[in-house]
């Protein structure tokens, strides 16, 4: 099944917003078989709309738009469609209902613009919101299906999840594209590729290999397109595991933060960190998981030498002898941080991020990272470029991994 | 000038990777008088590739495309661009010499794997990159420009900054879209269009306003199209300012962190943070912008209630009676961090993110807030819904305009 998804509004084009909808809903399209075979943005401009759904119909099985769908005036998609689908737009006394039913559980007064927002195209199939304002719909042309939904991330994930998903799945049957996914840690893209080409040369056609860098993890993605091949990917997977041994964190989508994650339960214990300058991302990255305060207990950010002094007792010596971004300052981080948030494992991280900031001995992207427990400390020494946000990324990346690892093997 | 993106790879279409290059290229051709019309995502295949670059050749002037230019060999894109433009793939000494030069100074050897990826289309202009192993390529054809660049996004904006942004500021001359962007916080979207209706109204043609909503920050776009209107949008911004009065952070397109950097730089003040449900998220808002050290001293991430009462002076009593998600223990938690990151103003947050944890009297999206001064002390309460990561950068959002509030108002 071949799906497109088309996003409408300025706001993409122009950079305002990064459309991380069209992910979501790529990944979970893939999850259930089917195959996103493009994504197009546009202007919401009843003429370039009109062009779009043509392009988009003349290829897909399936178009889910997105976008376009709201209470305020920049919203041209009700019409573009009223047009592309030669019918015109009619008041929904049900949908004028439904809204009524919500606003009145929480005492607020419908206005004349939630009304105009009931007027939709006449044949369109609703398809229930029950999170938001504005119904999903459905269309059919020329055997092509057309999903209409809000671009509110969680109200187009409602209609995904309770509509189009089912839907996917339904008429995807056992012909569907299928990955393997392996993730790798601390090695670079060409690193990696001259390490597994003898697999890569022996891959039969209908099985592909990609590889995707993400700030020194990269995944490796093993494809077919076809349900008969699926047993074949397994095999492959198994050689490049072989191949590139401990730099593997594991199959499958999860990420570093998931895998710690259940690294600290099985093993009950408790985290935390010490930042610099990271400045709270490997905090954040753990803490926007679900369930987080299972293991995790806190972190202290220590920007200025005086919280590393006050908080975590890092000494006056250590910072004039060695400087905040040495292997001795991260060392007494890691072992103040254990003792400030009581936790069994501390990562400490200090370095200069960039993009000014830099010396001839520590140039920016001198990274300095220690992981504590309570009786050994480990630490990594990185020399990344002149990227500030790509330094923070790629040493929190680094940073949990190694609090992982020091974790699994404990 | 309309110029369209082309995004190429699996990785944005399964959802393995968010499309950021074309909302960050969005931004940049924005600011130099361009206007971005389409942004296409396919798939690294010759055949999907060449249906890609007609649809967008049929409607563009200048087409930007990004990736499937690297080491590894899931990248098609070569080939793809050897056959539009009808050329064929060619050794280039220029490219394998610059190669040389970078590995040299690195003291690392060429692979084989280098040599492949030097050669390209043969009548390509060649775009200097001096941040990667990949040149960008320029092309003509039929009066479309066509420039081809790598996918890692540091490496695409050395090419987009020293070549292609040039290119398009000078084609541009006067003829161009015109945006003015006024920052809101606090309000919801159908809340302010009702309130600003009266100016929506009397919008000239050519004239347009649009909604941008983003977790309790909306921006109001006014755009015009045409050089000639540009002085008339100015009076239509002062009304809608005059309108929307206390909640308009300001102008432009500078975010609530640059505002905090510059009130905090302004006056003079140094700044913390008390993070418990946001869990860090605040912290590295502040510090993903450069010179943060100058006004920001850390931060205090109290995740489990141990660590607000020891690094953070939270009372047992009042934990007790009134639990970690109340106003008396935001209180505590904002004056703690005061005393603990020694700063001028702290922020404090705690709540109950989510999805689960709520109880009939604090549902899920409880939140507190306080901001701290020396002699001040201000609390917020906020009802959010069920979404964890809507919920947390929703909360980031009002605790970075709440400091910011009381540092200007100081």
């Amino acid at each position: 099944m071949k799906i497109s998804i088309l996003t409408i509004g300025d706001e993409i084009l122009i950079g305002q917003v990064v459309d991380t909808n069209s992910a979501w809903i790529g990944s979970q399209v893939n999850s259930v078989g089917g195959q996103v075979i493009k994504i197009l943005s546009g202007s919401d401009n009843e003429d370039t709309l009109l062009q779009d759904l043509n392009f988009l119909a003349s290829i897909s099985d399936l178009v889910l738009i997105t976008g376009g769908l709201g209470p305020t005036k920049d919203d041209r998609t009700k019409l573009a469609l009223a047009t592309f689908f030669e019918m015109p737009l009619a008041f929904s006394e049900a949908s004028y209902n439904s809204l009524q039913r919500k606003f009145a559980k929480r005492n607020i007064p419908l206005s004349p613009r939630h009304r105009d927002q009931c007027y939709l195209p006449a044949k369109a199939t609703l398809l229930e919101n029950k999170v938001g304002t504005a119904p999903g719909m459905l269309f059919e042309k020329n055997n092509t299906l057309f999903v209409s939904m809000p671009g509110v991330p969680f109200e187009m994930k409602y209609i995904m999840e309770h509509w189009v998903l089912p839907m996917i799945e339904k008429k995807m049957g056992s012909n569907h594209v299928t990955h393997e996914t392996l993730t790798v840690v601390g090695l670079g893209e060409s690193q990696i590729a001259d390490m597994v080409q003898p697999v890569e040369d022996t891959l039969p056609t209908g099985i592909s290999l990609a590889y995707l860098p993400n700030f020194g993890v990269v995944r490796l993605r093993l494809s077919t397109n076809s349900s008969k091949n699926e047993d074949k990917l397994l095999p492959y997977l198994e050689k490049l595991e072989a191949i590139l041994k401990d730099a593997v964190l594991g199959r499958g989508a999860e990420t570093l933060e998931e895998k710690l994650a259940k690294a600290s339960i099985n093993k009950n214990v408790t985290i935390g960190t010490a930042e610099s300058c990271t400045g709270g991302y490997i905090a954040h990255k753990i803490t926007k998981n679900a369930g987080a305060s299972q293991y995790f207990s806190g972190s202290v950010v220590s920007y200025s030498n005086a919280v590393k002094q006050e908080a975590l007792g890092v000494r006056e010596e250590t910072l004039l002898e060695h400087g905040a971004v040495s292997e001795a300052c991260v060392i007494e981080m890691a072992r103040g941080a254990r003792i400030a948030l009581g936790v069994d494992f501390a990562v400490s991280v200090s370095g200069i991020a960039g993009p000014e900031g830099g010396t001839p001995e520590k140039p920016v992207g001198t990274i300095w990272l220690a992981v504590a427990s309570k009786d050994k400390i480990e630490t990594t020494k990185l020399q990344l470029g002149k990227n500030r946000w790509k330094n923070i990324q790629y040493t929190a990346n680094v940073a949990l991994y190694k609090l992982f690892q020091a974790i699994t093997k404990w």
